[in-house]
């Protein structure tokens, strides 16, 4: 049995598969977890931070093999050849979309800001130790995906479940989580290319085909150095795919606010939703740190 | 929140329903259960002897109402205007196909034989108290959909449940059980229009058009004096629809056989996939109940 999240793998989809992986071999089902693409940084630190080693590139065809999904369902975001796979089993916090099996399985997704919370809770629901290592990684993804409960998609679940965890692995949360979050914002040896292709994702919205980068960091006014560099990758990224608009949402972990870059000849969408006015293509948004519950809705109306 | 099963509602549809709006209700989410068709002459028993009142049926738009799937996922088979709904929640037991939704939500489905069984964990997760009228339901819901645990699609946990459930409502299987299958079975006052409209589903098979529809039976020879009846139906259903193949498979609960009946120009379907050679058009299934498990698989290798 194979068990791997997204494309682009960030620090839940990774954790949250070798977790899974380690929980069914607990169960007593072989399973080995694999990735789909280079680690971040942030999750470099993680898994160096536990002494764990890094999942295998996937590699070869999925055709005949089983395997359990994590963090994700699209068979967009998924392994390519995913639907030559059998899906035995999906455990995720996101919308279920474009996901189809021929056979019944064990689905489940949950409104949580983490895959880890529901890995957790499967834990005690089957019995099974938490071991140490097991418990880092898994407060690591909760960290992340909630940058240590500031995100909007942080639930009361999420942040009870990471204080039990952080109690077994005996890590000080708020030391080791920003170590960690910052470890993730070093990026000063990134391409532009690199920085708008850490989290990307493309969004139709009305009429209009929208991609939203976001970048971590520690400085805002760091990254506005970077300002000409990162529009003039982002034109051509407009160009190339034929976008209506490109935004690139840098944001503040320190301080819960993103700097947006805005180009495309629909910025009218983003001056409209957040009632601001771009000035240089750029403008802050106070208090926004959440992509899923905080920008694209927004955007989704005023388009 | 409306809570309701598939179209075309069975015992497991109607009594999943009533429960799980019981559970959201002592949950402290005000819910209601409806439903969206007649009820069958199993069910109607089931709510006759537990005395509970039928779901009414589903009326009016569901646009901006909040909703709860059971029993099924697939849009095709749920409410007309479904994808006007928001649905918050699904606790299902088929494959996953044709589902999708615009926010996370929570969707749980397992490789079990009936959503009673599910529900009932939920019960015991969230530290509900199954009452004894629920537990009723619930033990009909699996008795219904494993035919007394006779059925392949019948787990360990469907039984296990099933007969907790029945000591809590202080039910003898056994005796209950049959009962409540023949009650399913009295059909003498059954046109062969509705006969065949019990539980049809169609199936693309490769290039062919396959609908399959199963009928209970107590006797198998009782329903074969209705066979020259039931064969002018299924030529005017396939005419109408244009099916490559109708298949009646009228399923003897006390012995566990079933007697075909096929027409259509890809009757091959059949002879090829069962090993069998038609004659007048019948041919007996030993030891074959279920559509799911027994029957769709090996037609769907061969068609």
């Amino acid at each position: 049995m194979l068990v791997f999240g997204h494309k682009n793998p960030d620090t839940d989809t990774v954790c949250s598969a070798i977790v899974m992986a380690h929980l069914q071999n607990k169960l007593g089902n072989p399973a080995q977890a694999v990735r789909l693409g280079d680690l971040n940084k942030e999750t470099q630190y993680v898994l160096n931070h536990f002494n764990v080693e890094a999942p295998q590139l996937l590699e070869g065809s999925l055709e005949g093999k089983d395997v359990i999904l994590v963090d994700h369902n699209e068979f967009g975001q998924s392994a390519d050849g995913i639907g030559e796979a059998t899906v035995k089993m999906v455990v995720d916090h996101h919308r279920i979309a474009n996901f189809q099996t021929a056979e019944p399985l064990y689905f489940r997704a949950e409104p949580v800001g983490c895959t880890a919370t529901i890995l957790y809770k499967m834990f005690k629901e089957n019995g099974v130790e938490v071991e140490s290592k097991m418990a880092g990684l898994m407060l690591s993804a909760i960290v992340s995906d909630t940058l240590l409960f500031k995100s909007p998609t942080c639930t009361a679940e999420d942040e009870t479940a990471c204080r039990e965890l952080a109690a077994m692995a005996g890590i000080d949360l708020n030391g080791y989580g920003m170590d960690m979050l910052k470890a993730g914002t070093d990026l000063s040896d990134y391409s532009a290319g690199q920085l708008l292709g850490i989290d990307a994702k493309v969004f139709p919205m009305g009429a209009a085909t929208v991609e939203i980068a976001q970048i971590n960091t520690v400085s805002i006014a760091d990254m506005l150095t970077r300002k000409n560099e990162l529009e003039a990758q982002m034109q051509a990224i407009i160009s190339e795919k034929g976008l209506d608009l490109f935004v690139a949402v840098i944001t503040d972990i320190l301080n819960s606010n993103s700097q947006i870059i805005a180009l495309g000849n629909r910025t009218d969408i983003v001056e409209k939703g957040f009632q601001v006015t771009l000035v240089e293509n750029t403008a802050l948004l106070e208090g926004v740190v959440s992509r899923k519950k905080q920008i694209v809705p927004v955007m989704d109306k005023s388009a």
